[in-house]
């Protein structure tokens, strides 16, 4: 047994399937945003950041700036401990009141990560009911399918967005049994979103209990931001609402939001959330002053909306495989795992524009893609400048244009593999 | 099918068992280390913090503090992204370099967690290598058993730090079988360590790949402070070599280092990694200032010795039921639910003493305990206060003071249970 050999086999497995991922070396720059300095092979140099997670740039928001640094002045870099073990720092309290009222629940939960909310609440609340059989969609995140798998429990995979599949499942199961529906109201690699409002009818038809992460739209969407199901009318319709403080928060962890019963059973009895550090004061006091700011301005939400209406309309207009999505949220279709890393190269090398290609396991194989979100410091230059870009890459490249193809791979997405393969 | 009577009731039979868990809501004070302002009922008022994991108080060093919240103002509260897309930042990659030259290793990667980086780490490794056996040691911590558990290769539990016991396992499985033997340098909850050089003998002998998790053993143990394994001079025996961010360096976050072959490994092929969001700048900045200091300065490490020392030597002076430990924790035996509670509960109300009780699952049952932390800062004085407030509260409430009882108790630790049980 060689065991350096086995895991070198392993890298170069990768390779050989060009999925061998290259991290990017940045250095954001507070108030030049979505500019960054990349540092590679001893060089440095400025390129605009076209992936960025921080959707609405709030991570570079001066408050939410000040809101951490003075934190961690007044109260340190750390929180000292778990939750349970002299971990709970005020601002934290202060964070999960202010989130639990943002979804309009009686409680919230806060994590380290959004992954780990997922993993521990779906497998806690799964377990704590006798039987309980776990419905989930296809395209679920690999941090909700951990979740599902490490509760344990029997689960069925309902087709993507299908609402009769999941009937079908609902009925076959019985009012009787306990069921957990999981899914998303945006789904991150495609840009749409589920039909809520007729998943929570289904639920209550079959007395079904109800997830929901919300992690791509909250900040975003509603009136106050909350998310897809504030602004379709049904945040009280989902037992559990969850979501980050990662993406448009602009700053990292992730939460749960529910009854004061459910949140308190995750809370004492998910091992991923007991036996881990709490968020330091300086990141949940950041999180609270970006949510507080979100809940009244619309400003950063219309932006975003307006630069990613138009920077779609402008790829469409330019013939690129832009893949239908219903959200600030913009793949084009590459289909191929090598060329899609050597778009991302050109566009960084050539244009100084970075986009991290996204190939399996975050996308099924065959789905490869360049994926783009615009933000409200994108601006009509910048969009310009990306689809003159992208242009010359794919004619450089030779990759393929708008086509009925590439529209009819879109339409299928081979998720099912996703959904068994993502997890590990 | 009555959802929210079922997790009523998992939280009644906390309350029932004594063990329904009260966090403390914190707020620490830079410069006043280890004092923080308790918030309760509407009321605030100044308590000394004796469980705190910032055992050197570096999450309060003005160097510490700085390097945050200078990263804040000039890269802004969050990173952005996953590794992977936009969020690899650069003072992340200082970071690593940095944990890779502290433990001897080739490399490094980070989490978000010491829990995420355990099960991340250990269940992608023992799913790449064919076959893995995985030896754990029966004390180890509930981030491993969710390591061991998710990989889904097959595991032996070995005695805790029981040589014969592990060595009788390896011999069975044979030199040909791939395995993994995980265990821990110091184990938090009774702060005993491991004979390393003998396990690494053992791993030798029957060419098994060794993993140790050094969580509370980093930053203040060996000359530059890399842990127990620096300090027994055996840091190239092991393979693995695991840590935290959030305890002696102050901040938050896990690691792992090793080979780059091995890291690269679980960089590329473990979930919990790929889909998380990295640490944010401030984190990745305080936690390099911090381990460059203590890879230099000794004057927290030897501070921390002295006062652990003097607490140890005036509480066993006192009578007071003192488990054996070789390190800075030191656990006292109450070995009651309800008494440990009421136990921290006086200590707080009347002495203005902040020690968690800790209750099954982070100790086995009849094992609870009060778990003591003292640091630099724990002056001769507190120390003196400390001692005479809980010789009151053993007197109040008439628990055990050390007898033999209580001696044999603690020398055979119930801790199958914990095994199987910790992880959910």
């Amino acid at each position: 047994m060689n065991y350096e050999a086995i895991f070198k086999e392993a890298i170069a497995s990768l390779k050989d399937e060009k999925r061998y991922r290259v991290f990017a070396d940045l250095e954001r720059i507070t108030g030049k945003h979505p500019r960054a300095i990349l540092r590679r092979n001893g060089e440095e140099r400025e390129i605009v950041v076209w992936c960025s997670n921080d959707y609405l740039a709030m991570g570079h928001n001066p408050k939410v700036i000040e809101a951490s640094a003075n934190a961690t002045y007044t109260m340190g870099a750390g929180s000292g401990g778990t939750r349970n073990i002299s971990g709970t720092n005020n601002p934290l309290v202060q964070l999960e009141a202010e989130l639990a009222d943002w979804h309009g629940k009686e409680a919230a939960l806060t994590f380290t990560s959004g992954f780990v909310s997922n993993e521990a609440a779906i497998s806690t609340l799964a377990k704590l009911l006798p039987d309980c059989l776990i419905l989930s969609d296809q395209l679920n995140h690999a941090s909700m399918i951990a979740g599902v798998r490490n509760s344990g429990s029997a689960k069925k995979v309902w087709r993507h967005n299908d609402l009769e599949h999941l009937e079908d499942l609902l009925r076959s199961a019985g009012n009787e049994r306990a069921k957990l529906i999981v899914f998303e109201s945006v789904y991150s690699m495609d840009g749409d979103i589920a039909p809520i409002e007729r998943i929570a009818d289904l639920a209550d038809k079959y007395n079904a209990m109800t997830y929901i992460d919300e992690v791509h739209a909250v900040g975003m969407y509603g009136e106050r931001g909350a998310g897809i199901c504030e602004r379709d009318g049904v945040m009280d319709r989902m037992d559990v609402i969850e979501g980050t403080l990662a993406k448009a928060v602009g700053v990292m962890g992730g939460y749960i939001t529910g009854s004061s019963a459910i949140v308190d059973a995750v809370r004492s009895y998910a091992p991923g959330f007991i036996f881990t550090t709490s968020l330091p004061p300086s990141l949940a006091a950041a999180a609270t002053t970006s949510i507080r700011h979100l809940k009244t301005s619309s400003e950063e939400r219309d932006a975003q909306q307006r630069q990613a209406q138009r920077t779609k309309d402008r790829l469409n207009a330019a013939g690129l495989p832009v893949m239908h999505s219903e959200t600030h949220i913009i793949p084009i279709l590459v289909a191929d795992p090598d060329l899609c890393k050597k778009a991302s190269d050109m566009l960084l090398e050539k244009h100084d524009i970075y986009i991290q290609p996204i190939n399996y396991p975050t996308v099924p194989r065959g789905l490869e893609r360049l994926r783009i979100t615009p933000g409200p410091a994108h601006s009509d230059e910048l969009i310009d400048h990306l689809v003159t870009s992208m242009v010359d890459v794919w004619n450089e490249l030779g990759i393929d244009f708008k086509s009925d193809a590439t529209l009819e791979e879109e339409a299928a997405p081979t998720a099912a593999i996703l959904h068994h393969a993502a997890g590990g």
